[in-house]
């Protein structure tokens, strides 16, 4: 447990000394803390990054990699898919839930390409390929793919669907030793080091330290136990990632995550976002979670998915983590597979039916009605289910939740079911709210002066829905924006 | 617009003058206000309340006046109805959300006789006097109604069934002039009267005052555009409720609900809750919101509701206010409500089916699938739901949603369907977290000295869920707890 008591802001003029000193101070070595360091040092700041484990990385270098990514930038081109900023924002107002900062989305579009071309430019590779298959990731080292149901209902009719999951090339898919993320991250650090960044290892900042006009100027971390101060003459970049692992933050703020943090590091404790509410920053979207879904899209994508009651409830060729969060917030966290013999044969041939997912069917049958009660629905809920998809998927459609034609067709005997129930997990969206600097926002709607935040312990572009991608996303592009306006000041 | 810019707290060296003076200064003349008062001033100290408008009241006077008690309660016990705290609170622990405050819970259910009996003692008019019809209040003076589906799946089987909104005995429901929250206020303001306490109108808080240790020492306000200056030897009581009507609040925190706020007054503007958090205060479960839906539970109970897709989603027969937030947080906001013409003829004829409600259907058609084809469903997207529900209700059961086999009966013809897509609104549940005795905690887990809270500026009973009464309720028991916390200190 993280010991919460002392976020209370600390009075540089009780600093009897210093121990290290530098013009920005970043707290925590993953995307956002590497990309604000780049940019800070680039902006002339001499720049000192604090990280509380003993290595770089973060939860960005276990991630898949996925950066999120689109209007028109030359990976997308050069795969042949046509997009604007504009269709990006129309895509993403749509998808990340309703109360989404869309100063940050058309921001973040309208500055994509350059993005791309800034982590290209830092030795991010991407390799020339796309992948299109059902998947939360690709199987290998294909550099893009839809990672938000941009090609499925309902967003297919709302923006022109284009794929912007970029995802660094990778060197070891199988092990995931140079997966997505560590191939993100690398060039980074390298970039970094190469700029003479200074980086201390297992030090934990502690709280902040302000002076008198409470303007943050340091922190006060802990090293081996040791309490030290760090001076921050320009100021103090936060990017010490999500609340998914303090249960009270969890709790008070989202309580459905109770029990089922996912796809985080342990690290992440919410802290920075306490340090910050101490000052009087504010906060957007906390009950906001990712939630992934322990299902195999290969399977989905051919079977029906319903809920406690039978019900077919999402478009089950979408991306997982809509699935995962209709489930989880929607469906009391119930649901079913239901396939065909068929389909599930079919889907074990494919070469991207994840074998992490490859687990058995729980109920088989001759019969819906057989399985419907083996599965102790109530008599004609799954039935009645079934046959009104067959009706439509007779015809190839599926009026109720607009699957796409390729993934419909009747569903027959001898039928499986999977049983769903409880297999979700997720890391938390919300956090401080900033702005397009990345300067941490007082309640008051003014900028804590010399207080700075980006990636996950932030709000960043999704107040509700999310997209894979949207958080090594954020993180980078407002950690350089950190990084960049921390460097002007002083 | 509420001008939020100037939410910091004021330094009480820089206050030249004090206006006025008390031990302890109440924010808001409302439910929790006059709580608070009349427990401060029984505790000795020397009360002022500050109200905004030009009377007491608040959002309670307006309310139809349900307070959630039980447990036991003198009127639950004459009315022939067994609780006690333990099951009191078995409920609201099922009911309320996730990531409830159980300590909480434990506390307002064990207290929940001796409030009772406090409300009485006041002169709160009870009238034994139950009402067991489906509906949002009852019709005319009875004073015990179920208020958040106790008696309903999956709550009847959680705990023993008891009705627990307790509602002040009503002199004119007709005109809503001297309802229930008007005669839960109006004994509550005179015995405060008869205390001696001081209230102040047209007074809205603008800023905290703080001493150098940062504890709240008074209040700066604004007087017919005058700034004047309050000081609170004691303690300030925050009691100016929700922030229903701060768009930007509304947008950053429950999005879920913009364009539709609904049940509480315009005042209702967040600003306790940004003057706590500029203090470093913590929140809770910003995202809850009650939601009221406006469909006749007389005709809701008689027919089935079905979403989108024609799927039933919830038990027809439950508090509307379930009916709300199912509507509105999983459903996509969209409800249709199915009733055949005997049913609906037998709603209309009982006293109680709801005038403001009576609307005309929008299809009315001979058959199923006609008025599936009318209401522009896909085929047998609701023919199959009705079919369904009549092979189960044939027998009398539900096994689907678990309504009570006295609402349960085949759906005949003709048929008619209401449009209730988009008829929700409400007001929001989440804010400053508070510990037993109303003081408003700092995210460091410690109180705020100087500073308590209650009512709906508060995070009270409810994470998620809701229950009518829960805001009356909460707001007067901890509001008490309030008044008699600061009338302790200095």
């Amino acid at each position: 447990m993280t010991d919460t008591s002392n976020v209370t802001p600390v009075d540089a003029a009780d600093i009897a000394a210093w121990d290290l000193e530098a013009d920005v101070v970043v707290a925590g070595y993953g995307i956002a803390g590497v990309s604000a360091a780049i940019e800070a040092a680039r902006g002339g700041a001499d720049v000192l990054v604090l990280e509380r484990t003993s290595g770089w990385g973060g939860a960005a270098a276990l991630a898949g990699g996925f950066i999120y990514l689109g209007g028109g930038t030359p990976l997308q081109k050069a795969l042949g898919f046509e997009d604007t900023p504009e269709n990006m924002a129309r895509f993403l107002k749509a998808a990340v839930g309703p109360g989404a900062d869309a100063a940050k989305i058309d921001d973040y579009c309208n500055g994509s390409v350059e993005h791309y071309e800034w982590l290209v430019s830092c030795g991010v590779p991407f390799r020339e390929a796309f992948w299109g298959e059902p998947g939360w990731e690709p199987p290998h080292d294909e550099g893009l793919m839809y990672s938000g149901g941009e090609n499925a209902a309902p967003f297919n009719k709302i923006a022109t669907p284009a794929p912007r999951g970029h995802v660094p090339q990778m060197e070891n898919k199988r092990t995931g030793e140079k997966g997505g993320g560590f191939m993100l991250m690398k060039p980074l650090i390298d970039t970094a080091e190469e700029l003479g960044i200074r980086a201390e290892y297992d030090i934990r900042i502690e709280r902040l330290v302000v002076d008198a006009r409470r303007q943050v100027v340091g922190v006060v971390a802990k090293r081996y136990g040791k309490e030290i101060a760090i001076k921050a003459n320009r100021g103090v970049v936060l990017a010490t990632g999500s609340f998914a692992y303090n249960v009270d933050m969890i709790e008070t703020y989202a309580p459905r995550l109770i029990g089922r943090p996912g796809a985080a590091i342990e690290e992440h404790d919410g802290r920075a976002i306490r340090l910050a509410q101490a000052l009087g920053a504010d906060l957007a979207h906390m009950d906001a979670t990712e939630v992934a879904f322990f299902g195999d899209p290969q399977l989905l994508a051919r079977g029906i998915l319903v809920n406690g009651r039978g019900q077919r409830y999402v478009p089950e060729d979408t991306y997982p983590g809509r699935i995962g969060q209709a489930t989880l917030i929607q469906q009391d966290n119930k649901a079913f597979l239901v396939i065909d013999e068929e389909s599930y044969e079919a889907a074990l041939e494919t070469e991207t039916s994840t074998p992490f997912f490859r687990v058995t069917p729980k109920w088989v049958a001759e019969t819906v009605e057989e399985l419907e009660a083996e599965m102790g629905l109530p008599e004609s809920a799954l039935q009645s289910t079934i046959a009104t998809y067959n009706l439509h998927a007779a015809q190839g459609a599926d009026p109720i939740l607009g699957k796409k034609p390729e993934w419909v067709k009747p569903i027959g005997t001898p039928i499986a079911a999977f049983d769903h129930r409880g297999h979700t997990a997720g890391f938390t969206l919300g956090g401080l709210r900033t702005d397009l600097d990345a300067r941490v926002l007082h309640v008051s709607g003014q900028p804590i002066e010399g207080l700075f935040a980006a990636g996950r312990c932030t709000s960043g572009l999704c107040a509700g829905g999310y997209v894979s991608g949207a958080s090594l996303g954020d993180g980078s592009f407002y950690g350089r924006r950190a990084g960049i306006a921390a460097a002007k000041r002083g």
